[in-house]
Order: structure tokens, then C-alpha cells, then sequence
């Protein structure tokens, strides 16, 4: 297998800690994002979207990071990533879905460039947008944390889950926009729940071959 | 069952649209985003994030579109709305995911009310804003589509799959945000296919309770 990567990139992260829970090695491929290689033709003739992660296995694309970690729970079970209930399932994927859908979408890459060409944007700007969704989205997922009286270490059960896979990257964007963790005290212990384990340690942005 | 939906609200019609495919009936709880009526206490107890859908079954709460609608398909598996095949699987979902994470998020209701408090937006700006990303995201769309040779009158095969789930509503609202969609004809002969079925005709915004 072969990851396509930009060592920042938070759904590329997400992908390196399901790839790492799951007990799988890919070749990485960085993608400088800096340089606009993922619009390059090269990279686009593998993904149309222009967009990493992506995964190359057995001559086939796989892109969209939350289809190919389905791809991995579906052909590497083992370790479960998703509860085998499908209520339990819905809570972890849901968990899993405010980070992807409604939080690292709106706070990537192409959308504080567009903030700063289309509106003048300044940092402090910037900074106030992504505190924004981030708080939103890190509110309701401290109060569903909160809610789950079942719950050990991690978002959800005993073990790392999907949730968790979604969860660690954002905190570690969140950092790097500077947002206050103070209110959000379950978040920040699942994360270092999570950062006590070598597969969400190895797969950390400071870890990977184009750190930097 | 218990739908809680906002007529114009794509995650919603998305999930009236999974409803409908499986053969569900829900009641229809109306959420009036124009009044804020998410935000309230009575609303946010059900749904500590605050966002439309939510589906309520024997007491249990379910949110987040992609949650729900891959729930509906482990519960109610018939017609399913993803392939066996796990690679065939992921190219559906990465469809979905293309409108689900990186173009939906982006131009929703939320998003261009910040864009117009905190930067000053007009209706223009907020058109540009909401072409750009539909943009982007219909254009990899349609390689996609046009890449896949065995493909029928839909995105995938010759039946509505989650990505047909997903294309519909984004469609309906690139039309109401003006976006020239002549330079896609796949994705616009997909949602003609669409367009000529029960379960997405009774989906449709303009159909609703609530819709005016």
C-alpha cells in the first residue's frame, strides 16, 4: 500500500492513525500542500479531487478519508474500530462525523486561503474563525462525552475507536490555532489517553518523513 | 420514528431521501432554523449540537446525517444503499463524502451567516463563496462519474446508492445559489434519474410540512 500524505494535513492524520491501529505499513508519498503538488496533473491523475489523503492498494484508488477508514474496518476487522451494536455504532460515527463534517472542514487549508484572498482575512481573523467552529464542534462533543456514563478512557468503551481516530488530529489543530482547551477538560483526557499509545504517537505530524 | 428536520436543510432532505429508499415512514418534527429553534434548551436537550436531523427510534437519539443514514443501512439493509464489494464500497462513500465533508459543510446556513456578520459579506460575495466550493467539489464529481464505465443512469451502477443520497439535495442547492451547472451533465443526468423516483420526489424540500 502506498499513502498519499501531507504530514499537517488532519484528515491525513486520521487516516496514518487508523492505518497504525489496525496494524498495516504504507509506503508514504508526501504531498506538499505548500507547494501545490496536490494540484499538480501528476497527483490529480490519481485523485481527481486533488485532495490527500489517498490510499494506492493493489493498483486501485482509494480517496476520502472517512471511505477508505471504512475501507480498513471493512477489510481489516481486527482490531474493531466501530462498535459491533449499530446504536453504539451511530453514537462513535456521529462523534466521529462533527469532527469530519462539521468542525476540520471548515478550518482547512483552501478555506483560510480563500478567507484571506476573497475577504482580506488576517491572522487574528483567521483565528477567531477556526476558534469559532472548533468550540462549536468541541462543545457538543464534551457534552455527548459527558452524557456517556459507560464510557472508560477514550470517546467511547475502552478502546480507541473511529471517534477517537477523528478526535486527536483536531485537538492537535486546535493547538496550532491557539484555542483555549480549558472548557473541554474530556477532550483533553481522551487525547492523552490516546497519546499514551505508540499507534496515535507514530502517526503525530512531528513524526512523519516531511515534517518540517 | 421521529424525523427532525428543517424543509430546506440538505442534511435533512439527505436523510428524508434514505428514509424514503428504505421504505420508512417517520412522523416529521418541523425545526425552524429561521428562528433559531435549533438553539433552543427544548432542542438542544435532544441534540446537544444543535443541528438538524435528528431521528428519534424507541427512545434513543440519533444525529449526524452520516451516522443516521449508515445505521439505516445496518438496521434496514434492504434495498441496500452500498455495495458489497469493499472497494466499490469506498468509491461510493468517497462520493458521498465529497458532498458530505467538502462541499455541504462549507456553504451551510451557519457558515454564510458568519461570513456575513464577521466579514461584511453581500449576497454576491456569498454566491461567489458558494459556486467556488460546489465548484470544486461537482468538477472531481464528474471525473469520477465519467471515469466509471459500468455505471448506469446513477452515480454508481443502475440503482440509488449514498452517493445519489448525497448528490440530490447538493444539487437543489446549487440551484438556489445560482451555480451554472451546464458543465456537468453526468451529475445533472444523475439527478433526472433521481428525479423520476417516488422516494426522491417525496424528499424534495418544496414537499414538506414545513416548506414555505
Amino acid at each position: 500500500m502506498k499513502l498519499y500524505s501531507f504530514f499537517r494535513s488532519g484528515t491525513s492524520h486520521r487516516l496514518r492513525i487508523a492505518l497504525n491501529l489496525k496494524g498495516l505499513d504504507a509506503d508514504y508519498v508526501p504531498v506538499d500542500l505548500r507547494t501545490e503538488e496536490h494540484l499538480r496533473p501528476a497527483f490529480k491523475a490519481l485523485n481527481p479531487q486533488g485532495l490527500v489523503p489517498a490510499l494506492e492498494h493493489g493498483g486501485r484508488v482509494l480517496i476520502q478519508s472517512p471511505a477508505i477508514i471504512e475501507w480498513l474496518e471493512e477489510t481489516h476487522p481486527e482490531p474493531p474500530l466501530l462498535p459491533r451494536d449499530p446504536d453504539e455504532c451511530a453514537r462513535v460515527r456521529a462523534l466521529a462525523a462533527i469532527v469530519g463534517c462539521d468542525i476540520h472542514p471548515i478550518n482547512n487549508r483552501r478555506i483560510l486561503e480563500t478567507l484571506r484572498r476573497q475577504f482580506g482575512a488576517d491572522e487574528a481573523a483567521v483565528n477567531v474563525w477556526c476558534a469559532s467552529w472548533i468550540g462549536a464542534g468541541f462543545e457538543a462533543i464534551e457534552a455527548l462525552l459527558a452524557a456517556d456514563k459507560a464510557r472508560g478512557d477514550f470517546c467511547f468503551g475502552h478502546a480507541p475507536t473511529l471517534a477517537d481516530v477523528y478526535l486527536v488530529p483536531q485537538v492537535e489543530s486546535a493547538r496550532r490555532f491557539k484555542v483555549d482547551l480549558s472548557p473541554y477538560p474530556l477532550i483533553r483526557a481522551v487525547d492523552e489517553a490516546c497519546a499514551r499509545l505508540d499507534a496515535f504517537r507514530r502517526a503525530a505530524p512531528a513524526q512523519q518523513p516531511d515534517a518540517g
